[in-house]
Order: structure tokens, then sequence, then C-alpha cells
């Protein structure tokens, strides 16, 4: 399972809206056969992992990081495959989150006279797919906000100068999420401020980690970029929008604004309005609906504090640089005035890892 | 060389304000001798190094963690009495930088026909008496700031509101840190907020520590309370005063005030008027005229900026506790507004661990 899950993560920057899955085949002790899903669409791991087996899968164990799929989507179900290949016994990590699956992979295989196990490593399988576990289980992608600061927790001077406060290293480092991550989201004071293009800078890194035998290396720059723009101000000229693939979130139904943005390429959608701002859940659960599974927060202080206010912050990834700026600077997330220490917010570390010159701190926010 | 450190570190919490200093002899390969420095005033490691090998020092090596003293102190020269003892050769891990020693040590050694040798695992010898190297090249103690806050570096609510932002680990552990402090430096902010005690508050996790084989043990709740008051505002009954040996510094010229802290057992100093506050620099190089090696502060955002503007932090001692507070939450320190990044305070990272539930971040203020 462990040989399966490594195989799985090598989709970790291709499989979006799809689960990262690994599959390995063994018989009489040896390998016969490895498979990973590479691109939606194209074939599952169980297929690629038979294909490779050949004969040699009659009488096999297979070993699959999620339960083998029973439905027809884009591709035939793998559960009939695993059958017709004459596999004996199948151990799945995890029981597929996907109410279209769902326990039914493995009811099919138990019919079919399979031996069937689940439950071997699932933790390590479920923080593999946490987004996609997040998107099926509760209709919202998992929400990672990614934020740099100093240790004294401020993320540019009170003038705005924040260039650059993390290294090169941690810099690299957010590629690596962003490019895992089905969208990137931002608020529209990003967006005036910095007009960022929160694209892959570096493709070259992404397409290398992602190959590891993979030939056929497809751009992942395609991530999806999301801007909440409340009172539609985003610019036609915004670097946000080069390239495409950005979606906007409004409540504001100005059509001759949102043709404009349109022209260029943006999907426009106006959402309801709650006191004058984006429905952020209603907008979450539209990215869940477009298959987001993992999505990337980079914003200010704002739209943080708004997020984590909603509950809908379910990650907080950090980079601490070791610098002081001082009370004066801006903080990280605007959370209005507590008054009692209950109302703050609780996380649990997750990770932390020096990288380059850098704290990179992974905090979960606690379910209250 | 290792083992000397390792005697010396049992002193770690009880020689201020000497350093903590540890001596092995060995002859034909055999430890013939241990020794630690335990109280100021008490034999030096070298001596109880020759007491424990008697006879069996003539012809050794002495590996001791500090140049041997030359001079006639509160107790005899240790370069003496290697000499007598028929000691060989003496190996130290680095030259004592206290002036009445420094390489004199060395000199009578060798002018006696001993083989000497400095400079093994220097760093970490620097690093156990780091507030004695400071006080002796420097004149000033080493600065250490603690501070407790949430990951977005806030200390307390704006009402105030802070306990208990650390988890008792991290509180277990600050204790050992004050242990280890010749004195504990506050504001009269915090003091007027907090009332704080800033003692030992548990002297049994202490005295075990420091024990190790010492059967003498003493409290070591007596590090030095110093308390910053411009204006004298320290009420008599602050609990801070309470068991003595708590010295303030002002610059208010009241008599009455003045006599009525002396009579319940503060020291107070009247210092030169820096507009209108204690000139910072002169009350540490007061602390460390006094014997100060490590100087603890537990201060607020006013206090903690005042030092590192005035370029006196060395290191912060950071507890970061699982939680946010939102950007109204109180700052950990007031450095005025920066306008240009390069103002900025560098650290460097000097040691991360968890402690309890928090994360303890070590990180020394970079010298420009």
């Amino acid at each position: 399972m462990a040989v399966a899950l490594q195989l799985a993560e090598r989709g970790l920057y291709t499989t979006c809206p799809n689960p990262r899955v690994g599959c390995v085949l063994v018989r009489d002790g040896q390998i016969v056969g490895e498979g990973w899903h590479r691109y939606a669409g194209e074939p599952h791991a169980e297929i690629h992992a038979l294909h490779a087996a050949g004969q040699s899968a009659r009488g096999a164990t297979a070993y699959v990081t999620l339960e083998p799929c029973s439905h027809h989507g884009r591709t035939p179900p793998c559960a009939d495959a695993l059958v017709s290949a004459g596999v004996k016994r199948v151990v799945a990590a995890v029981k597929d989150p996907n109410p279209q699956v769902a326990g039914q992979g493995m009811n099919k295989l138990r019919a079919a006279g399979i031996e069937i196990d689940c439950g071997l490593m699932e933790n390590v399988a479920r923080e593999l797919n946490i987004g996609f576990f997040s998107r099926m289980s509760r209709g919202l992608p998992w929400l990672r906000s990614k934020i740099a600061m100093s240790l004294d927790g401020r993320t540019a001077l009170r003038n705005g100068a924040s260039q650059w406060i993390s290294c090169t290293g941690s810099r690299q480092d957010v590629q690596r999420w962003r490019g895992r991550s089905c969208a990137v989201l931002t608020g529209i004071g990003t967006v005036l401020a910095d007009d960022p293009r929160l694209t892959l800078r570096e493709p070259q890194l992404t397409a290398q980690e992602s190959e590891n035998g993979n030939r056929k290396t497809r751009s992942v720059s395609g991530s999806l970029r999301v801007v909440l723009d409340s009172r539609l101000q985003l610019p036609v000229t915004a670097r946000i929008l080069h390239g495409g693939n950005v979606r906007v979130y409004t409540v504001t139904h100005d059509s001759q604004k949102i043709a404009a943005l349109e022209k260029v390429g943006a999907q426009v959608v106006v959402l309801p309005d709650v006191s004058g701002r984006v429905d952020l859940n209603a907008a979450l659960r539209d990215l869940a609906a477009n298959g987001c599974n993992e999505v990337l927060v980079e914003a200010g202080a704002v739209l943080n504090g708004a997020l984590l206010q909603a509950g809908l912050v379910d990650e907080l990834l950090i980079y601490v640089a070791p610098q002081l700026l001082g009370d004066m600077a801006r903080g990280i997330a605007e959370l209005g005035e507590l008054t009692r220490l209950d109302q703050r917010i609780e996380l649990e570390w997750q990770d932390v890892r020096n990288v380059g010159m850098d704290l990179r701190i992974l905090a979960r926010v606690k379910r209250k």
C-alpha cells in the first residue's frame, strides 16, 4: 500500500478534479503491475496496473489507495475491470467518499467473489486527497490559506511595502502548493494593490515533479484563478486575467462590466449579496460544484479574516520570515475585536519545517 | 571535553555571577577526576576535579571548559593548583573573556612547563556561558526577551485579557529560563497591569535539575527582579516586592517614594533621564556591573519595542500558541512606523521545538 500511495502522489499536480490514486498488483509476493491516475478523462490507476500485469493479474491481490469505482464516468468502472482480470483480493486504503461510489465498488467486487479489505493506511490515503474528501463529504473545497509574514505576524508595512518578506525558497515552495490546488483564490483588494498573476511561475519545476515516469507532460499552470470582487472593480487589464481560466464572484449586476470581463476570457458569477459582500459560503460551494478539491487562498487580512470568521478556512500555510516589522505594520487576519479569549480561533500544528531562510508552519483550524 | 561541558551545565542555575565550568582529568585514557563549579565563592571546577583525582592528577591531562583562572578572587587561582598537582597538559575549550584572566591563566601554565591547547568545542563552551562572555566583552548582559503570543503575533486581547495564551508546558519551561538568568527584567506597565511575582514558581523542578549529584541544594529563587519605572509608580504592595532582591531603575528623584520602596527591601537606582524615560543602556550596564550575565525580559510591547530599537535585545524566546487573536489584539513590539523594509529587525533562527501544545522559537537579533 505504501508503494501504491507513492504512485498516487505522482498525480499530485495533475488529477484535478479527480482524486490521486495508485494501484499495485501483487502475486506470489511479487509486484506484477503498477499504475496511477494521471489526468481526469484518462484511465484510472487500476486500469494502468492491470494493463502492466497482463495475464499475471489473474489470482493477484490489488492494493489500491481508494475504493475502485463502480460507475460509468468518463471511463468504465474499475470494479468491472478487476473482476474480468480475475483478481482474487482487493485491499483498499479507504472507501470512496463519492456518493456515486461509496461502498458500491466494494459490493460489486464482493458479489463477484473477490475478497475485500478496506482501511489499510487510511489516514495517509485521506490526507493525500484531503480536498477530494472535503468536496465529496461537505460540498466544500479544502481551503488552505497561504500567508507570508514576519515573526511578529505582519505581512507588510503600514504603507503596504511587502516585497519581499519571504525568501526565494518559500516563494518556490508556494508554487508547489499552487500546483496541487484546483484553484487559487484572492480578493479584489490584493488584485488592486499588487496586481498578481497567481499562475505557476516555474512550470519546469512542476512538470519535473509531476513527471516521474509520466512521459506525457501537460502544463499544470491551468489552476483556476478566482477573484472575490463584490463591486466588480477588477480592471480588464489586470495581470490575473492573462491566459484566461479566471472566475470572478460578485454581487454587482453590471452587465456592461460583466461583458467587458467576459470579453477578456473571465467567467463572472453573480452571487447573493450578504451585506454588500459576496456570500463566501456560496462562492466556495460553487467552486466545489465545479470540481475544486483544494483551494489556495492568497489574500490580505480582510479576506483572510472574513473566511476565518465564516469557519471556511481549513488550514493555514504560513511562511515566517526571521524578522520583526513592529506593531504598526499590517496583521494577517482582521477578526474584529475579540473581548473574551474563548472567541479566539484555535489551531493544531500540522507540520513545522525550515524552508530556505523561513520557517514554514502548517496549522489546521480546530472545529468547535 | 564533552563530559566536562555536561558537568559545567549542572551549574546552569546556580553559578551566577560566575561562569558555568566543568573539568575532567584524564590519565592513561581513564577519567581520574571530575568537577564542576557549583556556587560563586565555592571552589572552581578544577579544584573539585583535582580533589577527586588525588595523587592520580600527576601526569594527567585536564579538560576544562574555560581557561583556568590566574587571579586571586574569592578563591585562589586554579592555574596554581593545576601546576602544584603536577598536571601535564591542559586543554581548554575557550579563553576566559574576563580581563583579569584573558590568557594569563594559559601563560602561567605554559611558564610552568604545562602543555596547553585551547579551542576544543569552543562554540559549545561559549554558548553555555553566553551571558558571562557578553558581560565581560561588552559590559552588557545577554538580553533574552520572552514573549508568549498567538500565531498571529498577539500577546493579549485589546482589553488586556491574556490568561492563558501559552500552555502549562510553556509556563513551566519559562521557569527554567528564569532560573538560569541572573535577573528578570520587566516594565512598570506590566507590573501595574498583571502584578506578577517573577519568582521561580516551581523551586522543586529547578532544584532537581540543578542537582544531578549536587547534594547541597540551595534555593535558586533568588534571581534579581528588575523593574524599569521612570515615574516611580511601583506600589509598595506590588507582589514583585515580596521576598526582596528587587532593583528599580527610575529617573524620578522622589526621596519619599524611594524611602518607601527601600523600606520594603527594594534597591532604587536613579538614572539619567532620556526624554522622560530610563536610559536603557545605562540600566543594563549597571546590571552587568552588578554581575548579571543573562537577563530575561518579561514585558509588554512598549518595553520590548524600546529595547529592540535600542539594539539591546540579543535573543527572542517566543512561545507560539496554536491560535489566532486577530488584528485588533495587542502586538509584541512597538517599533513605531517603519516606512522601508530595510528598517526591519532581522533575526536568525536558533532553535525551534514543540513545548507542550506550543511552538517555542528561539531567534537571535542580527547585528547590522
